[in-house]
C-alpha cells in the first residue's frame, strides 16, 4: 500500500499517519519528494484493506500494490487449475463445451436439443430452471419440475449438466440434481448466494456482472474459493457498453488478461455476449483463439417458440457446423474437448 | 410493438408472421414502404413481450412502444406518491434526509453520530448491520446486534430506520427492526430478493443499480410493487462511468426523467455518487435542484475509524452546513422536510 | 512518480531501473516491502512524462503523483479566473447564459430568436455557421453568411457571439466576426485546432469529449494556455453512457471536481447532455447548483423547422420561464449574470 | 422511419404531422393502435433525416429503418472489397500485417526495425511523423523528416508505408510521401479532416473513435467515400471501458458486425486496444479468428527509449513468434498474407 500526501499536509497530519501505521503492526517509510510526500507501508497489505487509509487527514490517495485476491490468484497458485464437472475436464488445455437451451422446457423439447448437441460434440448440457428475469410478468422457469428434466435428458446423451441458481434457500436442492452450479451475471456480487454455493462442492459457473471489473469478478471468485470450493469456472459474458448494435460488449481481452492473474478456467459466452447469432460463431472462434477454456452457446430447435431469449439461439445444425470449426482451431491451440 | 422486416423477406415469410401475431389474439397491420415492410401489432403489446419475436425468419428488428412496467408508470397513475416511513413523508413534496453511517459500529459512537445528524434536520437514520462487501475477507456487519443498536438509537432521537438486507431468509427478522429496507445496488437485479421485500408492505429504499438502465430500475421497482408493496423510494447513487477521477458517475438527469416516467419518490445518493466527500455538498445540491425527493448521505464522527467506505464520510459539522445550505434550496423548490 | 516493480524482479533490473531514472537528473528512493518493492522518484516529475518508464523490464506499474497540466491547474494558480467575452465575465462569481440556435439560420429568424433570449436575460448569443455532422450527407452550415448574421444580430441586441470552428485554416476568419471561439466536442483532442485557436488570443469555449476524461479535459485546455491565451472556458456536454434514454449522460459531478483541479470557469450545456427539451430545465438548474459559471441552452422557435437539432431546442417562451428559475437560483449562490 | 405518437396525441396535431411527412414528397402510412398511433413513412428515408420529426408536437419518437450509410454499406455493394496499398492487397481474403514504431525515430534505428518486421513477415510498415499527444509538452513528432526516413525504409525492404495525419493542411504533403494515410481515432470525426483525406485518392486506414459507435464510425467512413475515394481500410483499436485494467477495451465483435453491414475491410490493433504487450499475442489471434482483414501492431526494438507508446511495444522477436501463430491460424481461415 502506498498513501500519497497532500501537497499541503503539515508535519503533525504526517506524524498522525506514520503513528496509525505503526498502530497496524506495519512500518511506514518515508519518502520525501520534491513537490509530495509519499508513504510506502511495509508489512502484510492485509492488515490495512479494512482500514479506511484515505479518510486520514492529509492523504491524498491511497495506491493498493498487491491484488485484493489470494486464493484465485496466480501468484499463490501458479498452475493452470482443471475443474472436473462429472468427469469433464475443464482448464489446463481441456476444453468446456456447453450447449443447450436458455430455459428448460418440455421433456421431447429438451431431448431432441441434448441428442443433438451431443452429436456435434458438447461435452455440458445446460438449461434454466429458476431463471431471473427483468419483468416480473415474464416466464420465471420450470423450478424443480425443469431440474428434475435436465437431470433426466443430460444423463441420457452422457452430458453433465449446469443450471443457474439465483435463491440461497435452493442451493441445497439443486446441487441434487445439477452437476454444476451457475452464478448468473445479475448474481456475481450477490455474495449471500457465493457464500452458500461455496459451501457446496459443486462446480460453480460464475459469469461475470455486466460492470464488474476483472478484479471485482475475482473477488467474487474468491468468495466461493474462500468457503473451501475450489471448483470454480469464470465465464466472460459480455459487459455494458455504450453501443446497443449489440446486447453487450464481449470482453475477449479480458479472457487473456484472467488468464495471466488466475490459474481459475475462464470460458467465453457469445450468446450473451453479442445478443445475436450471426456474430456467434466469429466471436467463439475469437473465444478459442484467445485462450478461453470453453465455450457457453444457447441453442434452440425453434428459436421462435423458445420460453426466453429465443432471438440469440443458434439453430442445432448451426451449432454443428460452428462445432466443425471450433475443433479445427482447439486442434491448432493443442486443446482437447474432455467427454465425461 | 414494430417488426420491422427484413430487406430480403420472402411474402411467405411474411404471412408466417402474420400468422403468428394473429395467433396471439392480436392484429397486425401490414405498411409497405419502399425498401422496407413494417408490421405494426395492435392489440396488447404485454402478449407479445413472452414471445420472442425477434426470432421469426424474417424479422430484422422489434421496436417496442410501450414501456415494460406498469404499476412503477406515471400514466397508470398520474399523480406523484407520497411514501411514508413510520411517519415521515417521501414524495410529492416532501424530502427524505437520510443521514447515518456505512456500517452500524459501537452504541456509543451511533448515538453520538445519530444526535449530531437530528440536530442537523436529518429524519431517517441509516446503517448497515447486514454489509454487502466485495472481499469476503471486509468486514460483514454486526448483524443483528447492529439491527439492534441502530433501532435503539433511531427511536431515542425520533428517527426512523433504513437498512440494507441482502439475504432472503432474514428478510422478516430485518422487517422487524427496522422502518424501511433498504436493496442495495448489487441487488438491484436480485429478483428473489426483490419479492422478498415485495411481501413485507415495508417501504423499501430501492437503489438503482451500477450499470442498470432507468427502464431495468423501473422493472425491479415493479417486482416490489406487483407483491403488493406500494412504498417503494428509488436512490440514484452513480453509475460506472470511464473516468476514475470520481467513484462512479452521478446521474443526475436519471432523476428527472425517473419523474417524468413513475410516480415513485426518487432520492439521490451523492455519497456513493462521487465516493469524495468534498463533493458531496455540491451534488447534494444538485440533486436537490434537479428535482429529487430527498437526500442520503454518509456521515461519520471519525472517517478514519470507520468500519467501511470512512473516506466517503462527511463529519457530523459538514453535514450540519450543508443541510443549512439544502434547506435553503429546499425552500425555494418549496420543498418540505417532514418529520416523524 | 512511483514505480511498482515486479514481484520476481532481479536484483541487476533494480539496479538498471535506478540507473535510468539517475540518468534523467532525478534521484530514486527505494522502498523494499515484505512483498514488492516500489521506487519513489524524486525531482521534477515532467522530465519523466516522455520517457516510458513502464517498459523498463522489472516494472511492473507506474504511478504519476501530480497532475500532467500546470497552466490549468489550481495549485498553480489558486483563484478563479475571469474569464471575458466582449465586456461579459464569466468566471469567479459571473454566470454566462448562452442562448441561441444550434445552427445560425436566415437572418428574421435569427434576430427573433436573439430579441427573445436577450429578453429573457441571456448575456451571450451562439449559433452554428461551421457545423460539424455525423453524415456528409447533412447541412453542413452557412459558413461565412452565417458569421456574418450571427455577429450583425448579436451586435443588434447588445450580446457578444460565440460560433464554433472545426478547421484551422479559417480559425482568423471565424475570429474575425465572432467573440469567442467554440471547440466542439468531436474537436477536443484535435490538437491542431486546439493549437491555432490557442494562437488567436479569443475567448475559447472548450467542449468536453464525449469520452474525455477530466484529465483529459484539462489537458486539451493546457493546448489553449501553452499557447498564450489565458481565456479558456470549459463546458461540460455530456458523456457516453449505457442508457439511451438520454442522448449522453450529463456528468454534474465534474463540475465541481474541475472547480477544484482547476481555476478556469467551467459551464453546463443541458442540451447536449440530455437532447431532450423536458429535462433541460431539470438539468439547468442541477448546473447551476453544483456550481457552474453558466448554461448553454440551445433555443430555436420552431423547433421543427431547425436545420438541425431540433428536437432538443428550447422555445423562447420555455427559456424565459427558466431563466427566472435560473436566476432564482443565481441569487441564492450569490451568483452575477453580467452583461456587456 | 417510423414515428410513435404521444399517447395524449390530439387529431389535429395527427393532421399536421401527416401534413408535414407529405409536404415532403413522402406518403405517410397511420396505425392506430389500442394505445398509440405510429405512423410510417413510405418514401425515401434521406429525405426525412434532415428534418427534425422528433420536434414535430404530438410525435415521442423516431425510429429510423435504414441505416445512414450508403456507399459504406453492404446493401449497396454486396462484395468484399479489396484495398490496394501500393501492391499490397486488404481485404477478400487478404490481410494487412502492419508493424512498426508508434512514432517514427531515427534513421538507423527504424532501419532495423523495418528489417525485423519485414523479416517476420509484415507486409506494411507503420510510423507517426505528425503525433497527437495529449499533452502539449510530449513529443509532437519529427515531422515532414519523419515523413522522409519511413519513405525511405519501406522502400528499401519493399512495404508500403503508412501514417498518421492529423491536419488538413498538410494531407497533400504526407499523401507524396506515404503510401496509405491514417486518421485517428482522436480524429475519426474531424469531419473537415476526412473531407481532405477523401479528395486525395490515397488508401485511407480509419481508426475507430474512443467512443464512435459502429454507425458512427461507418459514417466517417462515408465520408471519405463521398468524396470519391473508395479505399478505406477500418481498424478496431479498443472503446473506453469502465476497467482500467486494460488501456480500452478490444470490441472484436464490432469486427463481426462491421463485416456484415459494410463490405469495407476490417483490421484491428491490439497494441492500442490492450495498451499491454502481454496481451497482444492472444488479442491478435481473437481477431483474425473473428474474421479481420489485417493486424496492426506496434513493434519497438527497445520499448524503455522509445519516443511515444513504448510500454505498449512488442519485441521484433516477440513480433516474429506471434506471426508465426497468425500464419498458421490464417492458413486456416484460408487467408492470404499479399506482398507488395
Amino acid at each position: 500500500m502506498i498513501l500519497i500526501l497532500k501537497s499541503d499536509v503539515t508535519e503533525q497530519q504526517v506524524a498522525h499517519v506514520i503513528e496509525r501505521v505503526e498502530s497496524m503492526g506495519l512500518r511506514a517509510h518515508l519518502s520525501r519528494g520534491s513537490q509530495r510526500t509519499i508513504v510506502g507501508i511495509i508489512g502484510e497489505e492485509d492488515k490495512t484493506r479494512e482500514t479506511p487509509l484515505r479518510a486520514i487527514p492529509g492523504v491524498a490517495d491511497v495506491i493498493p500494490v498487491l491484488p485484493p485476491y489470494k486464493l484465485a490468484s496466480r501468484e499463490a497458485h501458479p498452475q493452470e487449475s482443471v475443474v472436473e464437472v462429472a468427469g469433464v475436464k475443464v482448464g489446463g488445455g481441456f476444453l468446456a463445451m456447453i450447449a443447450g437451451p436458455c430455459s428448460v422446457e418440455e421433456p421431447e423439447r429438451m431431448d431432441r436439443i441434448a441428442k443433438a448437441v451431443r452429436a456435434a460434440g458438447a461435452n455440458i448440457f445446460r438449461g434454466g430452471a429458476f431463471k431471473p428475469r427483468t419483468s416480473p410478468y415474464a416466464f420465471q422457469g420450470l423450478g424443480l419440475e425443469g431440474l428434475k428434466i435436465l437431470q433426466t435428458v443430460g444423463r441420457k446423451y452422457g452430458m453433465p449438466v449446469v443450471t443457474e441458481v439465483t435463491d440461497p434457500r435452493v442451493v441445497e436442492t439443486v446441487a441434487e440434481y445439477a452437476d454444476m452450479l451457475q452464478i448468473g451475471a445479475r448474481n456475481m456480487q450477490n455474495f449471500v448466494l457465493l457464500t452458500e454455493v461455496g459451501k457446496t462442492h459443486k462446480p460453480v459457473l460464475l459469469k461475470r456482472g455486466m460492470s464488474a471489473t476483472v478484479n471485482d469478478w475475482l473477488m467474487s471468485a474468491e468468495y466461493v474459493l474462500s468457503e473451501g470450493n475450489s471448483s470454480v469456472v469464470l465465464c466472460e459474458r459480455g459487459v455494458k457498453g455504450f453501443d446497443n448494435a449489440t446486447r453487450n460488449l464481449f470482453d475477449v481481452a479480458s479472457v487473456a488478461l484472467v488468464k495471466r492473474l488466475s490459474h481459475l478456467p475462464v470460458i467465453v459466452d457469445p450468446s450473451h455476449a453479442t445478443g445475436r447469432p450471426d456474430l456467434i460463431p466469429a466471436c467463439s472462434l475469437a473465444g478459442l483463439a484467445v485462450g478461453a477454456d470453453g465455450v457457453h452457446i444457447e441453442v434452440h430447435d425453434c428459436p421462435e417458440e423458445a420460453k426466453s431469449d429465443g432471438p440469440q439461439a443458434l439453430l442445432p445444425t448451426d451449432y454443428d457446423a460452428l462445432m466443425q470449426r471450433m475443433r479445427q482451431l482447439a486442434n491448432l491451440m493443442e486443446k482437447t474437448i474432455s467427454q465425461s
